[in-house]
């Protein structure tokens, strides 16, 4: 999976997240330009140090889910693009947060706040983030809004808990691995999407169909990720491979691999995950018996199979070039892990 | 300050809290069931990480404001119970979250939750808590109180990191320092009072005067507390004494005593404070500065004016045993000092 591509496969890949873009292009410069509005602050260390993640952009995969779930559901007014803000504000919260408690040092390829300003900053303005988005949703006046959003909050933080519990434990088992990434991003996912048929008011089946297409390709998107961290190339993902291994994470790849290894590979796990004694090689080693196992392989399959799920999500609603873009966003998801 | 005081005056200032306390008893032990209930969570280790702190008590002033305000607003109803929940979540989160920042071993007399269980639950749990107070706010279901808690919340995080820029900065005015004390401090002790006046639906002059009474008692409360963390006994604060000095924090006492020290003085703060280079016997070094200069009684002093207009500002409240058990609660925070 390491291999270098034909560059017309990365067009085609760009290509398919571009239908999405596209379509929701002139949504998204609103959004922005209100998100960079209200990253102001008199505190210039706020503005600065949110500005660096915030405004600096990412692939905003959330509020993208919002703004073209509204289009999906024929939304005219202007409510999505702040709820779009929101979801980006709690979820930029949630990555500054993240940083500290993982200690990373690259964020979309470039430093993380923690690295630049130090942990106490990106501790306190994750909090503003998160107080910003709530002042956000009050100013649109939803409670139902407020309602999605404060329990999707609130489900994040118990699954970033519980991923703090099964780092470390190699006895981890499949099912808590798929619990801890259902809530700390298909939850988020879900509820972007949904958002979409609330603004448009449309019926509870239409809404629900959106969150469970959000939360599907929320998983397909996690598992990917997951699969990157032992595969890719770093100036693709922005982000250094390995981070889970040396922090010690168990993702998917590693259950299947824990699964049918030998004893001596459990062995090899337990030493590099559990008490995280790692050497050079260490890494290699455990690309290595990802792939003997075809666990890297067995866990894109997996992602496939919630893609899939996410792609018939969508069949309560009619054929449309913003359905059919919906749809390539979930092959956009998965073919990060060609 | 540190000299032991007679048994009487203990009593008398446990009295005055006393009063808030029993005025409101009833409602709090309902706050403190639904806190309870409110802080389960799957995750164990999240329901066992916020009833260390939130279970676990304090004083709860600030839900006790909520309380004692809807009592002085006759308020009837039910809603203030969840509202002082919100609001001790809120609380709550802030404290963990505190306590990672400055890396601080002792809260309520106790360890905190970052010496048991480490930062990165600490933080986390903070988010949860947070996300749990607007859960809380949403079922309760008003959009102003939403707006108040909301706003409330972003001007925190705003002191907080303001308060971080100041740290180590002798060259800190006192306006400086008081905009990081009305920010990370007055802010929510006001929310929390004017909240009485909102669930009971009094005019808007009432919530006003309510919004003064806390924010400037909350003033009062923590001049106090920037007092007593260099003249404290231990056991009484619950905390360690000199915390403050020994993160290099920039406090009013310390202002008043570098503007009316000399050129030697001034060398001391700036290598005790800004380089945080500190001997052993540094601390009490600063306390006799602080004590040559008047600097503690002045902040005391600044304290007892601000108490003054804490009492003032219920003077639109007609005379009942209520206010007159606030206007006590207001010489409870001030009495500590002595």
């Amino acid at each position: 999976m390491t291999v270098v591509r034909p560059r017309r496969r990365e067009q085609a890949k760009e290509g398919k997240l571009g239908a999405v873009q596209a379509l929701v292009y002139a949504d998204m410069r609103q959004v922005n330009r209100l998100i960079v509005g209200r990253l102001d602050s008199p505190v210039h260390l706020i503005s600065e140090l949110a500005s660096h993640l915030v405004a600096a952009g990412g692939k905003r995969v959330r509020p993208m889910l919002t703004l073209i779930a509204a289009k999906l559901c024929d939304y005219r007014g202007e409510r999505h693009i702040k709820l779009a803000a929101a979801v980006e504000f709690i979820h930029s919260a949630t990555l500054l947060h993240d940083d500290v408690v993982d200690q990373s040092d690259l964020r979309r390829g470039s430093a993380t706040a923690n690295t630049i300003w130090g942990n106490k900053p990106s501790v306190l303005v994750g909090d503003f983030l998160f107080s910003r988005a709530f002042q956000v949703m009050v100013e649109d006046g939803s409670l139902e809004v407020l309602g999605i959003l404060a329990n999707a909050s609130a489900v994040i933080a118990q699954g970033e808990v519980a991923q703090l519990i099964t780092a470390n434990d190699t006895e981890t088992t499949e099912s808590a691995y798929m619990e801890v990434i259902q809530a700390k991003t298909a939850t988020l996912f879900a509820a972007a999407a949904e958002l979409g048929a609330v603004v448009a008011d449309r019926p509870a089946a239409e809404a629900e169909a959106l969150r469970s297409y959000g939360a599907n390709l929320g998983i397909a998107f996690q598992l990917i990720d997951d699969v990157l961290d032992y595969s890719s190339r770093e100036v693709v993902l922005g982000k250094s491979i390995g981070d889970d291994f040396r922090d010690g994470k168990i993702t998917l790849p590693v259950v299947l691999a824990l699964q049918r290894g030998d004893s001596s590979e459990r062995r090899f796990w337990r030493r590099t995950l559990e008490q995280v004694e790692q050497e050079d090689d260490d890494l290699l080693q455990a690309i290595e018996l990802l792939e003997r196992h075809a666990a890297l392989t067995d866990s894109v399959a997996q992602a496939v199979r919630y893609g899939d799920t996410a792609r018939r999500a969508l069949e309560v609603f009619p054929n449309s070039p913003t359905k059919s873009a919906m749809l390539d966003l979930v092959d956009f998801c998965l073919e990060r892990a060609f």
